[in-house]
């Protein structure tokens, strides 16, 4: 198994159908991606970006939304590793709703290290692919 | 060509590295798609949602970030109508910047027509199938 | 002391000047608001709004913005009640950065007890006046 | 009268309780500020942040939530300027749903020219003196 990280849906979270607003899903992952720095890397993503100039931007996406989620529910985040190139790597994300587990979101997202000043692709280091490593194939 | 909306990118669109946060296009497609209702359906989008209850929840996406939007960018969202099934309906997204016209992303946005009561799978009518059509095949 | 929530400042709350965006401390708020419901009530707050119908709409607001938070911080979000009415709740919101516990953001919330379908004010009942007393004066 | 601005309530713009969340109404004002700088400003907000280095950010908020907004309404945000100090401006802020002029928001909301990259107060110049009278005392 992943990394995973609890999210409460918010107040405003939900859109005029009463459903979390679509691109609402994505939000919740990236603060799953958030939470595995603060829990597992060297350096917070907040540290990576401002002090390193480096961020992980996303270039593509591929993603099934197969349940809505509602206000009140908790969503529990999955994050694995799918795979790493040179400097991309691709997370796989899946959440679920806490209550009963029902899969209602997964994502393919990929991603590239980039400079943030020049916003040109860099080498995955030694550090950021023994990070990612950890969660490379654990999707059970 | 297909439908097209501008949307301002406003001060709280942008990310800690000073670029527009990825789930924020899904937010600016969405706009467009509400301003497609607004111009040309029989009812606007929150017409169709609160008194006929009926939606379009996006199923899947695939999508493709080319180059960043930035504060003070306008994007030049554009509509069209790849395919439609007997319920379902998919969109492709492109989202241009409007000083020089790069191309910053692209999508795949798969909905299917539900009552917001039951959410299952309404088959489309003569009336929406005569919607999207105009939108059908005007890619260039 | 009244009830504290820690709330993380993430990659998408901060505008295009690098600082949180003002209208996000609101939502801080809520956030803590929510949180202190779900620690304390007899129900939680998606629940008081689903199933009873029932919520605190904000009527009024005075607030002092002191100093800004970043992406990185952690906001400490601290709720107290500074008045009852009949069918009213004065909250009293401060945020302090968490890393020096420097105050950013100070609140008088002034919000009403309504049925959701009539939007009318209702009457604070035994069970809500216990649950807020116990926020009453625990201001330092 | 003061600059107005029409803004769109949004899909994503309610709460759980089907009306629009009260953080947005002020993301509704800085929308319509924003506005009035692409207007008749002699550089845009997002010039003025990004190539002057100077912004606007609010220090206080007085408000007054009179009636919602739900999806499907156009806000109509009025704006005016109260008051110039050396370094503040007191903007007025009435939003009305554009369907019948009801009147749901007024806010007074203090602002100070700073340095973004001091954050400290720069004094007004003849330039914004002549910009912010236009909108002084033209509240009816």
């Amino acid at each position: 198994m992943g990394f995973t990280s609890d999210q409460k849906i918010r107040f405003d979270d939900v859109d005029g159908a009463g459903i979390v607003y679509y691109p609402q899903y994505f939000h919740l992952c990236h603060a799953a991606f958030e939470d595995f720095f603060d829990s597992a890397a060297p350096v917070s993503y907040p540290e990576l970006v401002r002090d390193r100039r480096l961020g992980f931007p996303t270039v593509a996406i591929e993603s099934t939304f197969s349940a809505p989620l509602v206000y009140g529910d908790v969503a529990v985040v999955e994050l694995n590793v799918e795979r790493m190139g040179k400097s991309s790597v691709v997370f796989g994300y899946e959440i679920r709703r806490k209550r009963d587990g029902l899969l209602c979101f997964s994502a393919r997202v990929t991603t590239v290290l980039v400079s943030i000043d020049t916003m040109k692709p860099i080498a995955l280091d030694a550090e950021y692919r023994s990070l990612f490593e950890r969660l490379l194939g654990t999707k059970k």
